[in-house]
């Protein structure tokens, strides 16, 4: 098994016997060493957002200082989910090495597979409705005209 | 304006203000009351995972106890990127009003519509690559054969 593999592989184990979370571990990787190192905890921490791939990457830019991991690699024990898939291109993470899938995830009971599908647009059974758009539209102008911002 | 969208949006003018963030800002009602509020603070905690909306279910789960925000609808300014979609997904909200759209938040320079592209396959440049695959489906195995399980 892969050296940085087996890292979230034991995250995964660890969340487990610990009731943290469900069996997920991630580590994310720079230069050949390891910056961070996670595993769920919906259930300790009662946050739906804490999955490994979240948490490994909200550890990995406390320690680095920063919200951009390019050059970073992550290892995850199975296939990030749409919440995680998300984080990963927003902290422009480049690689992504993942273990099980969203198949075996399902067999478990997890919903990732399911997610997956409703973002293309499959029987999504959140209702999604537009409001007030152009008052918010003008947000972004206000953003645009500001001189100091930051682009990220 | 609707009232909710209206914090939403005030939310949103905070984080350009203060330089926290981008113009993002989201709320969480439950039975007509306002139980977090919340702005994108991407710069402040150089975290790149936090966005208005996750912000929002964070804190609305801290405030509630629960990871599971059934019943709970979400206000945002903007429509939710994909990362943010996935945790409204997992936090199982049922109902989302959203102002401006992915179109708007291209037009400041943000990323989602590409994302968004990218989650339904097109041009997807993250390298995502499966890796001792059979080691980590056991991991469910593990997670099956847990009594003391809790599903999630």
């Amino acid at each position: 098994m892969n050296r940085f593999m087996k890292i979230a592989y034991d995250e995964a184990v660890d969340a487990m016997l610990n009731n943290e979370g469900g069996p997920f571990g991630a580590v994310i990787v720079k230069d050949g060493k390891v910056i961070s190192k996670a595993h769920n905890s919906v259930l300790l921490s009662k946050d739906p957002t804490a999955h490994a791939e979240i948490n490994a990457i909200r550890a990995a830019s406390e320690v680095l200082g920063t919200f951009e991991l390019d050059g970073c690699t992550l290892y995850t024990s199975c296939k990030p989910c749409p919440m995680c898939l998300g984080a990963i291109f927003w902290a422009r993470i480049s690689t992504v090495y993942y273990g099980a899938d969203e198949e075996d995830a399902a067999r478990g009971g997890f919903d990732d597979k399911r997610f997956y599908e409703m973002l293309k647009g499959k029987n999504i059974d959140v209702k999604l409705i537009e409001l007030d758009a152009k008052q918010n539209a003008k947000l972004f102008d206000i953003w645009l005209e500001k001189d100091d911002k930051k682009m990220y």
